[in-house]
């Protein structure tokens, strides 16, 4: 297989549309990795591990704080939506991944060439397998095989953030909430008992649910109890014998899944709740100095993030993380995905004065009027 | 085709065993078909037609009054239970269509074949295809083409019902209820609105449903109105834009379908109902002097017959209709199908007593203790 070439000395878009135009959907990284791989390697700054098709660069200068800046090389499948296509007049670069995240990925790499004396130590991270089964993904499977990889005082994870730093995430699981029956012809009713109409108090209790917002390092978070999915019946004319309630907790992260589990099962008390997923949301972190030094540089402005993220496998490490990348996260996973170019830009510009201990280059309102 | 030689002047339990050893499940009638009109067509006081696969046998005797005695011939699909089993210790006739309903037809046949000079005159009607969509049913097809096949004074219908008079039946229809909201990805709940939640009042409202149970022509119905079947949501992480609960009304024979989906749709008040299926039930009409001998004739017993059946056919036609033949209902459709011998018996005897003008021959306890 030939190995398309990245140049990293070309500008952050150039280079966002060179990692667009090859093809990475999940399961399907090799060829991004290899040019990945192969860019890195010939920057003599840097010692580079790969492991699967996620790939590792890091900055040994000794500095007395280390950061990991990561991203994930993988896409969504193709939807008719390859390859690039710049629109120069309006700003906008068009694509599968543009939004998410090559552009984030680009701005990984312009780093990794450009900023050879880091204040903080660097460890870049491009990984594998982020949009399917957490079987595969390449950041979980790294913490397992090489946790010193990922060992930092502070992570960004440069998902799409519209460029504004977004701490911690949410946690979530997921129970079905069981009610059981006992069949009969509906012609006689009365025999049997209805499932169904016994998921009246389960749907009840959802309605009158009402959502804590605690308030975390500064940032409220807001919580969310809802059914996501609802099925029963066994034919027309049958008195229907289970009927399952399928409900998702999205919980702040001052709660740990199991306290979180605990509330759920609570609130369902007197029903047969199943767990059927779970995993933990992921702490701010906004005391950290690293933490901090990063919300300065690139302006201040910090939003809770309500969506679970890879932020909380850095948490589960010990590492404070934050989402912070160019892209609007509503039109990932979109045919008609694109990002502002200027977006690409800032996060560039941003993250390049802070890992050179320089201030913010400009605000937003002034760049990208 | 060879056509299969009845033998109508073989004992009932015998010939019931002839028809279920001709396989007739449902669209595969023509071979039954065939045998049957054969064997009328060999009965000079008969006069015999047939549409399709549905044979019909009439007297002409000018009697001041007509009833119809009828059965259909198709049975549900093969299931290992061909061809028949006596277990003549037990009394017990095995096999696919034993119950549903051939040793019915085995009666009419002995009755076409025996009764010459019946006090009323018969139409005796074998049709094809109950067992599968209306579409195709026989009974409905013959009201249509020919319904001057079908007037009569009244109706029996030798469906199983453990050779007792089932009177009437109740009507059924099914509605959408549906319950709408707005999509949202399950993180930010708050910025939709939960389908599934807004179920929560249609369940509800059911479970405080008290049932009416009108008493006509002495028999106390008993109506049902419940939900046979649920469904919402879109993915484990969104919030459901809709849901779809299936509600199955089982209405006594006093409300028109216009009337019953009159009190579904006031009932669900405020949401979207829309109607699927219904069918009318069927009056017991016992008031008519035919109705009244017949019930006099097999022992006075009579209950009101819940489930739907082709019964109310004949009330669309204008003639009152009853349920009576021999089996267990309850084991129509099962595997291990079979009749009690002396129920067809019974069914055959009480029947030629009444056609014949005579007395019970003896009541039920005597007969089968």
């Amino acid at each position: 297989m030939t190995v398309p070439a990245l140049d990293l000395s070309a500008d952050v878009v150039t280079l966002t549309r060179q990692l667009v135009d090859i093809e990475s959907v999940s399961r399907d990284e090799q060829a991004i990795a290899d040019a990945v791989e192969a860019a890195l390697r010939a920057l003599p700054h840097l010692e580079v591990v790969r492991r699967g098709h996620t790939v590792v660069a890091r900055t040994a200068l000794g500095r007395a704080s280390r950061v990991v800046v990561a991203g994930h090389l993988d896409t969504v499948p193709v939807n008719d939506n390859m390859p690039s296509r710049l629109d120069e007049a309006a700003g906008i670069l068009h694509g599968l991944g543009t939004c998410d995240m090559k552009g984030g990925d680009a701005v990984i790499l312009r780093l990794a060439a450009t900023v050879t004396e880091p204040v903080h130590d660097v460890t870049y991270v491009l990984y594998e397998a982020e949009e399917i089964d957490s079987a595969y993904n390449g950041l979980r499977l790294l913490g397992e095989s090489d946790p010193e990889l990922l060992a930092a005082d502070f992570a960004i994870l440069m998902e799409p953030s519209n460029a504004v730093v977004e701490a911690g995430c949410q946690g979530t699981l997921r129970v079905e909430v069981r009610t059981r029956g006992e069949r009969a012809h509906s012609a006689r009713s009365w025999r049997g008992v209805n499932a169904i109409h016994g998921a009246a108090e389960v749907l009840a209790r959802l309605n009158a649910y009402e959502a804590r917002r605690p308030v975390i390092d500064g940032l409220e978070y807001h919580e969310g109890l809802n059914a996501v999915g609802i099925s029963g019946g066994v034919a027309g004319n049958v008195i229907p014998d289970e009927c399952v309630v399928t409900v998702n907790f999205r919980f702040a992260p001052d709660r740990s899944e199991a306290e979180a589990l605990a509330f759920v099962e609570d609130f369902f008390d007197g029903f047969e709740t199943t767990l059927t997923d779970s995993a933990s949301g992921a702490l701010p972190g906004l005391d950290r100095p690293a933490a901090r030094a990063f919300i300065d540089a690139v302006g201040g402005e910090v939003n809770p993030k309500f969506g679970w993220t890879d932020v909380a496998r850095f948490t589960t490490l010990g590492v404070p993380a934050v989402n912070y990348g160019p892209g609007d996260p509503m039109l990932a996973h979109k045919q008609d995905e694109h990002v502002e170019t200027a977006q690409i830009e800032r996060c560039e510009q941003q993250l390049r004065a802070w890992l050179q201990g320089e201030a913010a280059p400009t605000d937003r309102e002034e760049e990208n009027p």
